[in-house]
């Protein structure tokens, strides 16, 4: 070496100044507001990385194609993040091997893996480490372009999360076939049901102006595999169908593309009228029929791919087949003839509610829907809930699984929170996920999970489908939360896979989001996975059920009485007297358990075998009814109350012992919704108890305190603006 | 030098290699979305900054109040972007001098200037080079620590324009009182006229949670000198002034208390009633006296610097004083003696609408207001609308300007784009509040300017305000668009001070938005200047106004007729007919124009001395009029309308060559939102053509194309989804 270096290190000492400045600047913009998801790529540990020997940093991957470009642009950015510099894109694997995307039919490299390759469908992917020309080399193999990046996706998200890459081998093959989001946006913005701001769609600027967040949106769905988006609300518009609109969809659905994501919209029955300006929307009137078929050539001719419709009919004021004493098989057929042609699907919803009152709301769907199984389309599916009300914090599988054994039964889950305190109370759904999955219907015999349903295997369907509400809106948590995040992306990893476990999804999720440090993953996890059981504690106890306040269904309201329809209101579903509480849908009562297969009824019927999470769902219980836990029912429910407040305050503690260990933005914004949930929690608890209290006379337990306020001061309070109220 | 040094390069290597690590996530993260406006301090020249050997990285600045703190957290961030890394803070001024911050109470260096920034006020600052101990030290010193933070955002501006800070001396002292951003954002986040997204307070998760935007919201707003924000609509619920909203109110008071913001609130005038449950409003009932008082005392309790509030009264359907048969003077001042005791103001809007319609709606709030001179209470100011019908493209000054001399009339601006084309549409409009600001009333004579009549120098008024209604709302570009931050940022400057020059103030906003190159700066304000007039020619050229579509006003609607209120059409403001065009306000016609001193009320009474520009809002004109041009009216309204076009034509045709030196991101942002403006100003020109064609029977001018679509195409085009509009 010559003095010269003194030079050089004069040199580089200026060039690492000016790279200050910018990093001063890179920093300062840097803000974690949460905006990057669990796509955030910023906890490097680049020595861990170089460790493998693979060489991440050379990548060997096509670039002819929106998808193939986009598996590159996610690589760039995700490596740059997670090795400390951006990746060299190569003609082939070099010296160090490094990682090799690509298809049979777009690398010369994956060629070779061709018949292995067919095993894996048309989204399914390889990942696997092994000697290319003798060089350590992971490769990243699908059959189609989107499987490489789902594969990109993959592979990062085990960087991400601390995963050793020596001599790895993942085959992942996606085990429902539409995994779709449902955006309940309407046309003006709003989003219904939506604590996160407004919708994400800006249909006014489209089809104009693509906003980058859509790019963004689409990154992030297809991280988890989602593969479809219905972009209006299901009481949906006509105007959804004008050209005009389809125009804006189609930019999205342009948007979309690359990422593997189809559009689909929300479809208002009577729009052959209000749109097309014909008498009828009579499903079996040929100018009707015309009217779809021409509607979805229009459609197809803007949107190839177009995924197909999501209808909502014969529901809370919504029109449908019946209006025109027709059934709802004979609905969906029309759309399904109307689509069949260009591969479009009808996603039917069984949430129905008829015109009268029922005796039990909970039996609806079943005693509408199970009679029609046979009766549709091969593109039809029935879209069901998760249970038979309406996504409570707790309800008991519904009926219709293994009751339609001849039709694709699409779930329905809700992400955004209507029912589990919006956006501001931590509550991580991928536990309510999974119980639902896993319960068994017992239709074929035990082991008849729910997830066998709906992933078709069960039934030998080759069509299949998860639906989930979507949490999103333009808000720049995305979800309206940090902690929201996580619903999103629960749901999408369930609907790849129904079978994952809740508790290892949502360590991933901490990883990727906050931190791989176990020290941060394991007391966020465990936080998570009891946090939805404290909101049914301080909500709705042992299978109790719809007890909000009327309209926004924000905060409680046991009292809830009168109005336009019994069941809407809480006292049709609590049943609450003096002598006791729940509703008896047992054989002595509405006979809802005989909707399900006969070892499942047996059970629920039966006061001393159902679970005691579904005990006030199906029995009306004297109030002295002794609990497992020996205490009398009523002591019970007050305990669970303030067992549900209790984990708050522990969630709030376990938050503060991770301070500086979460960036201070994202620390202060969730310890403030901690505190509001906090508050929102004993708010719940002390209502409730006032309110049942009035009713039973009972004292409460030794060591619980009263609450502060009488009934009727939460009686009276008023929310005229909570947000996502239905209008 | 030692050998050794090669082991430093390697070091400095090293440490490089490190930085680059976080520079890649950092640059990743930073994107070039517009959200951090005009402070951004990006644009790092820090060897020109250096050169000034005034040291500005050593900073001298007290600690100990939240203002000055403010101060110093400003400075932090804004150096450490110019300079390339953060300033030192010490405890008096070093070796090379730097910055001393403070007042003579804060800062033994500042306190010998006692008597001489006495001449400032209580918000004004004094930048100034000097020696102290000898050493060059540049000084921000103000009376009041407010004046210190304005100082320092002066300061900063200073640097991201590049101006020569050697020898520096600037006095800067704001000329209008109460310089204040109204919000027409409904309490359910809805904004009224927005085009911006939702409201940026989350009223929801108010008061508990405060989101860091709005401590930027502040810190914009401080950068201008804004120093008060009317949180909710005019059109204003009751709700508003509930216990539990001014809670959240407070919230909001706390975090803008530190930047000089003070809260105001729209009330409601029928608040006692719909929250007091009086069974009357009445500004004369001792019961209504005394609600309004305790109101006041409620909300001092929780915000001790609460502003006042802004009310809408008798206009538009909202509730009033006339409901009761007392004039607006009894109801402002019902309001004004509740708040006086604790220093608050009332603006009591002369924006009104009489239950009938009025023969020329122009004339209606002189003859509602100008009698009233003189019966307000010291404590309120009359509203006033920059023009006399609502924010169109062009109107002449209001005359109620001069005709008020014993009450502070606030000029009330709107900043939001209602009646120019929304976000989407580039208008700057400093060019159109420099018109208003800078029309000479002739109230005492020649040089009695709307400014002077607003800043309260021509009647000797101490209390002064102007407003703006906002265009700020949760969109990611607070404004809607990139260009629309600069009449924000044009408006605060102005209400500062209303005698500056528009052009000045872009290219301001334009070197601290994108580029401080004078490649970049000239042409973007060339284009910026042109805007507005473009906007007039394409949407309603030679005084034509009120012509937009029913309810949105999106779009144009010269055909607009019939509905609940004649003045609410278009056909009731442009008159047109086979013979000519425009509304007759002549001494002939409604005789508005004698609501003006009698010199501007001559020349636009005539003719032929009118400017052109208002030639059809005071006169009925011949088609075949010879206009200055040697044209005949209506071949020059098409060429006003074709003009107009040709103009964003060649906006994109700018913007095009600035490509590469505007960051990719925004650049496509802007350019997009160009193509959708030519589109729109097509169909301005085309339907406007289309419909006059339609009334005169005449051709075409030479060389003019005809509307590519029949007039029935224009009028059948909906927008029921348009954005902002009232509800």
């Amino acid at each position: 070496m010559l003095p010269l270096t003194s030079r050089s290190g004069e040199r580089w000492r200026a060039v690492l100044a000016g790279v200050l400045v910018w990093l001063a600047i890179g920093a300062h913009a840097r803000a974690e507001d949460g905006h990057a998801l669990w796509l955030r790529y910023a906890e490097a540990r680049p020595l861990d990385m170089e460790d493998t020997g693979i060489g991440l940093g050379e990548v060997t991957a096509p670039g002819a194609t929106p998808t193939q470009r986009a598996a590159r642009d996610e690589l760039r950015r995700g490596l740059a993040g997670l090795l400390g510099s951006a990746p060299r894109f190569r003609e082939g694997p070099g010296g160090a091997g490094g990682l090799v995307l690509g298809t049979p039919d777009s690398s010369p490299w994956i060629a070779p893996m061709r018949r292995e390759l067919d095993g894996l469908g048309e989204e399914g992917f390889l990942l696997r480490e092994t000697r290319v020309d003798g060089r350590k080399t992971l490769l990243v193999a699908a059959r189609r372009d989107i499987g490489v990046l789902y594969g990109v996706f993959h592979l990062l998200r085990l960087m991400q999360t601390g995963v050793e890459l020596d001599g790895l081998e993942v085959r992942e093959v996606p085990q429902v076939k539409l995994r779709v989001l449902d955006h309940w946006d309407n046309l003006d913005g709003y989003v219904e049901r939506g604590y996160a701001g407004r919708s994400l769609w800006d249909w006014h600027t489209l089809p104009d102006w693509r906003d980058p967040r859509y790019t963004d949106y689409a990154r992030a769905n297809a991280s988890l595999g989602i593969n479809g988006s219905v972009l209006n609300n299901v009481n949906a518009e006509a105007l959804s169908l004008s050209h005009a609109y389809l125009r804006k969809a189609a930019a999205l659905a342009d948007v979309f593309r690359p990422y593997g994501i189809r559009v689909y919209l929300g479809a208002r029955f009577s729009a052959p009228i209000e749109l097309g300006g014909l008498a009828t929307a009579d499903p079996l009137d040929p100018g009707v029929q015309r009217w779809w078929r021409d509607k979805a050539d229009e459609i197809y001719a803007l949107i190839p791919d177009f995924g197909g419709f999501l209808v909502k009919a014969n529901s809370e004021g919504q029109p449908g087949p019946q209006d025109y004493a027709r059934t709802h098989a004979e609905g969906a057929n029309l759309l399904a003839d109307a689509l069949a042609a260009h591969g479009g699907v009808v996603m039917w919803r069984a949430f129905v509610y008829a015109p009268d009152v029922a005796e039990d709301r909970a039996r609806q769907a079943y005693d509408e829907f199970a009679g029609l199984d046979g009766a549709l389309r091969d593109n039809v599916l029935v879209q069901v809930k998760n249970g038979p009300i309406d996504f409570q914090p707790r309800e008991p599988f519904h009926p219709l699984f293994g009751a339609m054994p001849r039709t694709p039964l699409m779930m329905e889950f809700q992400v955004t929170k209507e029912y589990l305190g919006f956006a501001t109370h931590l509550v991580y759904l991928g536990p309510l996920y999974e119980e639902a999955l896993r319960s068994d219907t017992h239709a074929q015999g035990a082991g008849s999970t729910v997830a066998k349903v709906v992933d078709g295997s069960l039934d030998g369907h080759a069509l299949s489908g998860i639906a989930g509400v979507a949490n999103i809106g333009d808000d720049r948590t995305w979800s309206g939360s940090h902690f929201d995040q996580a619903n999103w992306y629960a749901f999408g990893r369930l609907a790849w896979n129904p079978r994952q476990s809740a508790r290892d999804i949502a360590a991933d999720w901490v990883a990727m989001t906050f931190s791989p440090d176990p020290g941060v993953v394991a007391p966020i996890v465990d936080m998570m996975m009891g946090s939805r059981e404290a909101a049914v504690d301080y909500m709705t106890p042992l299978g109790l059920h719809h007890l909000m306040a009327r309209g926004h269904h924000y905060g409680p309201g046991p009292w809830v009485d009168g109005g336009p329809r019994a069941d809407w209101t809480s006292v049709y579903y609590h049943r609450a007297d003096a002598r006791g509480i729940g509703f008896d849908r047992s054989t002595r009562g509405s006979d809802a358990v005989s909707q399900y297969a006969p070892e499942v009824a047996r059970t629920f019927d039966d006061i001393e075998q159902v679970p005691e999470a579904l005990l006030l769902w199906f029995h009306h219980v004297p109030w002295d009814h002794p609990m497992r836990s020996g205490r009398p029912l009523w002591d019970e429910m007050v305990h669970r109350y303030t067992r549900g407040v209790r984990y708050v305050d522990a969630m709030q503690a376990t938050w503060e012992t991770l301070r500086g260990r979460i960036d201070g933005p994202r620390h202060a914004h969730v310890a403030a919704f901690l505190a509001i949930q906090r508050a929102e929690a004993q708010w719940w608890r002390d209502a409730s108890v006032a309110y049942f209290q009035s009713i039973n006379g009972l004292p409460l337990p030794a060591g619980e305190l009263p609450p502060p306020h009488p009934l009727a001061y939460y009686e009276a309070l008023q929310f005229p603006h909570a947000p996502g109220d239905g209008r």
